[in-house]
């Protein structure tokens, strides 16, 4: 038994997300059956973490079990030949067999892509607005949204204790992006956090008030969608 | 009677191309079923010239004549509400019954994208190559190139004079842009003109062959790929 570690990058648009769900595409399912393939037996792909139905990844990271002894590099084009065009392993490497894709990981890294300049060419990857963002003001929420909180409040259906160690906000041109980076995200977190601060930049809130919302007290905000969501990496 | 220009992108990814034909989503065929929407009757659109299947546009330019008078901007708001996502109106000006898109363009730009570095991000748009290129050598061949010729070996199906009046080549990071200009291109034949220059600068070919496959003394290149081409602006 050789216990493999993956780093993968997949364009999100056309998967119901990570997760193997009968009937649908996922990315989780398209490398199990390409496992299947070579090996000739099914293999539990492990994910880091699930990515959620359109949401795109350049780092995410993949751990499985396989029966046989193999060259990593081979195992890594074979998977390439048996996949989609819309997924891409990077890397694959041998590990110890204690190592765990979900388990193992220290944190999570995301980034968030809007844009004001509407174009074709960015529809797939870039939540479009119209309104030029405070940023200013962005950075003012930032600090409450920062540290060890219970992040129910920005997530869909979810409930913990997280810790946000890493928010950037970065003006390119008419690109603004935002990176996070938290021991775990709650389901939905990083789109929740992603509309508070466009909120807040659009003037639609204060910056004061972030902290209200985390905490309960003031309604919840939408969330973005999600094809500006990219999982850039995982830290172990 | 007005006559409209109008300045539009599209993703090539999902077209056959430019022109009208039946059965196919096309470009043209996209823009006239929305007048047909808008006005209630067929109007002809007249393009700058024809893309090939899986061509893209920045700025490609059409014109058409509209049985009433309207403001361009809702006319661009009207237009981009009745075609799909993939298509963007930029801009809609009203112009001199002269005008014709097609018959008084001075110049046409097109880029083509190569790049070194595998991704499914790039993958609609750019086309991948494993070698590094030599520039150095693609600089020598561009001499050849520049000017006045009778492309027909560089192009399928087609001949005729143009006068290629700007080429650059620019490398950035793992991706090389190529950028050309001329008074008007045959068919296929910034794909011809890429093909050459990828063949000098991977070493298949030395710089002094490009003017003996001008002038058809030395066999054909094959071409490259449509979805690396990018109709930039059209001049007028």
């Amino acid at each position: 038994m050789e216990n493999v570690k993956i780093v993968l990058e997949y364009d999100g648009t056309d998967f119901y997300g990570w997760q193997v769900q009968p009937g649908k595409r996922t990315v989780q399912g398209e490398l199990e059956k390409a496992l299947l393939k070579i090996f000739g037996e099914k293999i539990k792909v492990i994910g880091s973490g699930r990515t959620d139905k359109g949401v795109h990844a350049l780092g995410q990271v993949a751990s499985f079990f396989c029966p046989q002894s193999f060259d990593p590099e081979e195992l890594k084009n074979a998977l390439n030949g048996n996949i989609g065009r819309d997924i891409f392993v990077k890397e694959c490497e041998l590990m110890p067999e204690t190592f765990n894709a979900r388990f193992s990981a220290k944190s999570r890294v995301y980034r968030y892509q809007i844009t004001t300049e509407k174009s074709v060419f960015t529809r797939r990857y870039f939540f479009y607005i119209k309104e030029t963002l405070n940023l200013e003001n962005m950075e003012k929420a930032k600090e409450a949204l920062l540290g060890w909180h219970n992040f129910e409040n920005l997530s869909t259906k979810d409930s913990g204790f997280c810790e946000l160690r890493r928010l950037e906000i970065q003006r390119e041109g008419k690109n603004i992006f935002i990176e996070v980076e938290a021991d775990r995200f709650l389901r939905r977190m990083v789109r929740g956090i992603v509309g508070l601060l466009i909120a807040v930049g659009e003037g639609k809130i204060e910056p004061e008030d972030a902290e209200k919302i985390i905490e309960g007290q003031r309604r919840r905000l939408p969330i973005v969608p999600p094809f500006g969501l990219f999982l850039l990496e995982v830290k172990y």
